[in-house]
């Protein structure tokens, strides 16, 4: 399962982006429209608020990274002269916080001690809200030369093209969650092979982990979130239909690793162009693209 | 930074464990003293409550997953005979959300439309409180054939080595927070390589991504969670003072790795055997060990 609720809020969520802190220190507010890339149907209604910063005290002092292609693989690293705190490069997605979940107290945003970022922190108890990216876990489901994929039932993305995948849950590996996945969205029973692709979006706060997988028994059948699922051949497979950027990229790898003769395993960041639809999944770049 | 506080959660919090659903489709409660592994340093000093099953549709028909080994890899598949399910083998950790952080509402738990498992769902404005694992990013740093790593200068762990890690922040990519972690914690300017290991430890919801780096200046020295940096040769390193599991895995595979002449691409879950001390870092099992 992959609802856009669980990253997007609802209407009432507040949303701001942070862009190139190394030269403003501070936000660029911009509208989902023009940003998400990975569930571009949710749309938060209310304007856009700027939150407050993450990071006050090394904003001013945060550079950009690097990318040096050589060949097909590129390092990444930390421009030149200190000091060489890293960027944030990317831009985040946050809400704002309100409230303590424990106790229910009022939050205030400071900075901890012996931290270097903008905190919820509650009132009332001292406890500290932390938001973290969340992990998206999948199969790329090999089987006769070809590929499994389901057609969404759902929003975002209905009806387009996506491999089973959905949010990693406590409690569980992500190969145990790939596996849940997929049998939620396909009713297929698979096998995790080996780790395929590690694709950051930063700007929406996700990660994708995705293996490389073959089915147990010849069976697959939509589950709720699906209303088809179907074996693709590598040169069948419905570039211009797809669900999400996340998917293009990793098809798009998967496909050239096998005309290359070996699928290896690929590390990547998907940063959405500027300016760009939402709902136009090749309007991205694949960054520090390496590879084992 | 690794600090415990962030998945462990101070004095009043609520830790329950799920531990094979699909024999008694509940929790067995367990003290972290004898379950966390990789931030064995930090009590709950409360009694543990049953917080709520996370998923009570499924938990009756999930079943165990197995491991097949072929020589040096394992393929993790789900076991036979339908419902195929995949069972939460491993043991999660969840706070008890009490309040919405959005509107500071009252939550009570239940299972959401269209969804599987039990969420904290706030009874004012009706949004769901999605808890998921966090991602920690470190850099295994190589420099004239040997490894850097950091002495803690905090709790947990406190005086034993690790490689510089720690959480994924929103809005940073896997690599771009490894290279923060490594400036914060060895003032060290890295350029990352490759993508070397994921390692899931599902008992305390936490992904460990370790890429291969190497120092862009020979420079170093430690930051305010470090009281010493140091490069070890890999007949030096301190396998009997490491940190964390999660370390001694990484620094294993790695020493194998360079033995046998090409890192690789390792995916793994790391399980503390039950009933070994927290403490004991070389008490777990690496399952599910896949390789690229």
């Amino acid at each position: 399962m992959l609802k856009a609720l669980q990253i997007f809020g609802s209407s009432s969520g507040l949303v701001a982006f942070r862009w190139k802190p190394h030269a403003t220190s501070g936000f660029i507010l911009v509208s989902t429209n023009s940003l998400s890339c990975s569930a571009p149907r949710k749309r938060t209604r209310r304007p856009y608020l700027v939150l407050s910063p993450f990071s006050t005290r090394k904003a001013s002092s945060s550079r950009a990274l690097r990318v040096h292609s050589t060949g097909s693989e590129s390092k990444m690293d930390a421009s030149s002269s200190p000091p060489p705190s890293v960027a944030v490069q990317s831009a985040g997605i946050v809400r704002k916080i309100n409230f303590c979940q424990w106790c229910g107290g009022a939050t205030k945003y400071e900075i901890p001690d012996g931290e270097e970022k903008m905190r919820a922190i509650c009132t009332l108890c001292g406890k500290i809200a932390y938001q973290n990216p969340k992990m998206v876990v999948g199969c790329l489901i090999e089987h006769d030369n070809k590929v499994l994929l389901c057609r969404r039932n759902i929003q975002p993305s209905y009806g387009l093209w996506t491999l089973p995948a959905g949010y990693l849950e406590i409690g569980e590996s992500a190969a145990e969650g790939a596996i849940r996945e997929t049998w939620e969205e396909a009713s297929a029973e698979v096998e995790v092979v080996s780790p395929f692709a590690q694709l950051d979006i930063p700007l929406i706060g996700q990660t994708y982990i995705i293996f490389l997988s073959r089915l147990k028994k010849p069976h697959f059948s939509p589950g709720p979130e699906s209303s088809e699922c179907r074996l693709f051949s590598l040169d069948e497979i419905p570039f211009d239909s797809l669900a999400f950027s996340s998917m293009l990229v990793t098809l798009n790898l998967y496909t050239e690793d096998v005309k290359a003769g070996r699928p290896k395993f690929h590390y990547g960041t998907i940063n959405k162009r500027p300016g760009t639809s939402p709902s136009d999944i090749h309007a991205y770049t694949l960054d520090y693209h390496l590879q084992s």
